[in-house]
């Protein structure tokens, strides 16, 4: 069982990458002088298909769920953590609560398979595919028809969110597990390569993962299509990512991309549909070791390089106001000519 | 003549440190997973000396004037452009006009020397030493006198702004030659290593203008005191700033240096008052050629790393809501105990 996928098509209008280009450098700044936030500016029109790009109503989305991986040791803290930081993110006490708050971002946390019980209440969503996943050393992680329900719930909550932009995040104790088994997989890059402390492994407990991880690949050796991969060794959240990140890029949404987890929710979706990328901003850098080599692969220059390796999408909302910047730079900065500003010389006095 | 210059008492409470880690470490979230907006907390936490620091009515400061050393082609543009350039800050059409409206910052623009006279209006402050500095390759850029007015006026600025932080900005061309010249002299390093392209030369004219920096060093070789050094070869902004970066250090704002000029500013401050460097937040590392080193020799880790090459303070205005974040987390973010959230296992389930 396969989940309908939507049509991703090229963004390329030269014409328009030509215009953008065209009004950035009649700015009132040397040419390029803004670096990095000049691309980014012709990255969001292109999106948003706009040269005189908006972003409205940003909606940080983020997706919960538990691993049956989790009771190998895989990660520093207990699987109770998940349910409980769900509890956090929507008393406002999470670094993304915080966050979100600081830069208006409306959040929404999804539970795509955490092993609790939450009560019903705004801000919350229940996507609910399972009671975390299946222990993925022993059998798929995700049967393919809960894969499928997961990114299809992923597909119908952004459907349904208003905006034209989508921060992604995360929460679930494993899931760096689950993003390095997914990367080994689609990248062909070696396991120990894709895998790091997660939320504080010592070395010792990496090389644990690491030996665990293998043997997870080696018991699903068949499964690698990108589906396939994902619903044996992914998890409800990154599936529910995955929907969610198709479904942003087929409505031309401009997508930020947080941390290890997301990025490799993004190497699925792209593997579907290659033209995702093309809506993707890339947050950070994060401090998890296989996050280097999977933005490599993905050809990605994130914004901030400040190690954190949080996930929730905080690294996400940190970027946010570049992304506003670069926005705002194309509307309200003057040309050399309304200015009445002098251009270069055609030749500098000497 | 020397400008009497404000103590700058070192920040070292190591009790206040404790106090401010083990927050962060009790906040929900692994121990340095916020990677380095938790030493952004620590910092500011130390220089507001509080342990719910908050950020009140930010201060964007940007010194312009003119250099008599720009008629020899170190810059692409005419020094026309200074003025014009002001007049563009003052209308709300420059890069840093809009970043300002967009996180609220105070926008104070200072005649410190521009070569034209402006009709006074609200936002712009009157402190003209001269109509331009002197050609260095001929003469000191200020006279001891000058300089000493320059840096007082600095002082007296910072002194008559309300709030807690003091974001640097600047805007003069042939700056960027001025501020080589400094950092050569004042770090020993060679003049090549110490200049870029500024606005935008091409190879030729870097060469040249590093051929031109090189004769104003050896006609300036006994001006080795910070005070002598800035006076023969910095400008009137360079010289405001440098009072101004005392005198904020002096009242413990929090100071954000912006780019390449900014930070030459500083380190003349820093020699003159070695702890003023425990009151900066480096926003960024710029593009200028020079910049990398000079952030080596301040030991200065900069926020963003975007190839910006603009000054005016646009690199602290796009760096600022980090800073307003790293105090959200400190204040806002739920500890372990009251949000109910397990700590990590003293030995991982195996």
């Amino acid at each position: 069982m396969k989940p309908t996928l939507p049509d991703v098509p090229d963004l390329h209008d030269a014409a328009l990458a030509a215009r953008l280009q065209a009004l950035l450098d009649d700015k009132t700044k040397p040419q390029g002088a803004l670096g990095r936030l000049e691309a980014l500016a012709q990255r969001i029109g292109l999106i948003l298909g706009s040269e005189a790009p908006l972003l409205r109503e940003p909606q940080l989305v983020v997706c919960a769920a538990d691993h049956g991986l989790a009771a190998h040791g895989v990660s520093a803290y207990p699987s109770d953590v998940t349910w409980q930081m769900v509890e956090n993110f929507l008393a406002g006490g999470a670094a993304v609560s915080v966050l979100a708050r600081q830069h208006a971002l409306a959040l929404t946390v999804v539970d795509c398979g955490v092993r609790h019980a939450f009560a019903p209440r705004p801000g919350l969503v229940d996507a609910k595919v399972g009671w975390g996943s299946a222990d993925s050393s022993k059998q798929p992680a995700m049967s393919p028809e809960q894969c499928a329900r997961a990114v299809t719930n992923g597909m119908d909550l952004v459907r349904g969110l208003p905006g034209n932009a989508l921060l992604l995040g995360e929460m679930g104790i494993g899931n760096t597990s689950a993003a390095s088994l997914l990367m080994s997989r689609l990248t062909g890059l070696d396991i120990a390569d894709c895998t790091g402390a997660g939320t504080g492994l010592d070395a010792d407990g990496v090389a644990r993962k690491i030996a665990v991880l293998r043997q997870v690949l080696l018991r699903h050796a068949q499964a690698s299509e990108p589906l396939q991969a994902l619903a044996a060794l992914g998890g409800f959240e990154i599936a529910t990512l995955v929907g969610a990140v198709l479904q942003a890029a087929a409505e031309r949404r401009v997508i930020v991309v947080d941390g290890f987890i997301t990025s490799a929710a993004v190497l699925v979706a792209a593997r579907l549909r290659p033209h995702v990328l093309q809506r993707c901003v890339f947050a950070h850098r994060s401090g998890e070791r296989g996050h280097i080599l999977l933005l490599a692969h993905l050809k990605a220059e994130p914004l901030l390089d400040l190690g954190l390796r949080l996930g929730e999408g905080s690294g996400a909302a940190l970027a946010w106001p570049l992304l506003v910047s670069a926005c705002a730079i194309l509307r309200d900065m003057a040309s050399f000519s309304s200015a009445g500003v002098a251009r270069r010389a055609a030749h500098a006095p000497v």
